[in-house]
């Protein structure tokens, strides 16, 4: 008995997640599960991509976080709509599920003015790896000051990724860390990969991840 | 039905981590969980520590990762003895948990020959809190590249902690991060937190790091 019901829970979760996709879809809003460490700069990301892109695409944010507002809070100060999800009260979860992004979207303040859905799940490489929400690609972004085994270390999360941004460039003259071993890691585990460079804080190859966002806001358009 | 089996999973950890506290108490071993996200720079100070210090103390180290054995074999070229636990062999789980440090602890190379033990858990700041291991004492490491927002957004791990060690102080020149705020936000959640600050790099304020140790291991000798 109990192992149909852990069988259940799984399957809901799925069932839930194709009910999102088939809601986002319906609305042709592109989605991203963006999932990373704690620390790696995701929001610091965000931020820059709505301050260089804001006018170009409509985005809306999903956060996702143990405890606190603090992230959605440095979201809605760019006018971009994001809603907060506090993962304490769903029982202190270390990841979102697809149950918690379907509460969310029915109160998101601005359902029908949103092109790109950036879902920001909690700070952890283990727990969101496998757990779909109903994206439609998921984007992982590791701090280059976290190093090079990464990859292999927590394999599952970059086996699903479908874009790595590495982050934090900035502060690559002062570690010793060699970035073509963290590419050359993350492509063992996934020859898939696309791999960005970027810095938050410059503003250093943010461009091509904004144009991967435009590549895809039209794709999903010309649907 | 379901809730009684769950509750005895949470029990069943708290007898087995009470069983370990008893084994290492009898051979007068001080033991310490090490805790924190991904990229910290654990086991970099791990080396740095047994560096300076692993003439004067007689250290082991059981190193939990999700999968592969990089750490491991890191401390074992300081002449350290080590075991490496790989979660995914136990259902890919994001923390150690009592069992499984008893599993270790019973496959120890070298069990009468250590003086603290130090159980570096898989890189994450929301699942290790709250499980018990049998340790003496909490330890959350935090870089300081992960942000002053760690404490309020991940209050668990820092409530239940004895000691924070701020890491990769070196890199504060190259950061818009103030140390102070960081300090402050973790007094707020845990006032008796004791707060080091140190390089895992530069060797900066390991010293008062190995301080405490030689001060725990004293305190364990003379019980």
């Amino acid at each position: 008995m109990e192992v149909k019901i852990l069988q259940n829970i799984m399957e809901s979760n799925d069932i839930i997640a194709q009910d999102n996709k088939k809601v986002f879809n319906d609305k042709n809003i592109f989605t991203i599960n963006l999932m990373s460490s704690p620390g790696s700069g995701k929001t610091a990301l965000l931020e820059k991509t709505f301050e260089l892109a804001g006018k170009e695409i409509k985005f809306g944010v999903i956060e996702g976080d143990v405890e606190t507002a603090l992230d959605g809070g440095r979201i809605a100060k760019h006018g971009v709509p994001v809603i907060q999800i506090r993962t304490e009260l769903f029982g202190g979860a270390c990841h979102l599920d697809a149950n918690m992004v379907k509460k969310a979207w029915e109160a998101f303040p601005a359902q029908n003015d949103v092109e790109i859905l950036i879902i920001e799940n909690v700070g952890n490489l283990v727990c969101p790896a496998g757990t779909s929400l109903g994206e439609d690609k998921n984007v992982v972004v590791l701090s280059v000051t976290e190093g090079e085994d990464k990859p292999a270390k927590y394999p599952l999360i970059f086996r699903l990724a479908h874009v790595l941004i590495i982050n934090k460039t900035d502060l690559l003259p002062y570690l010793d860390i060699d970035i073509e071993l963290i590419k050359k890691a993350a492509l063992e585990i996934n020859p898939q990969l696309i791999i960005l460079e970027t810095s938050a804080k410059t503003g250093e190859g943010i461009e091509n991840w904004i144009s991967l966002l435009k590549k895809w806001k039209n794709e999903k358009n010309s649907l």
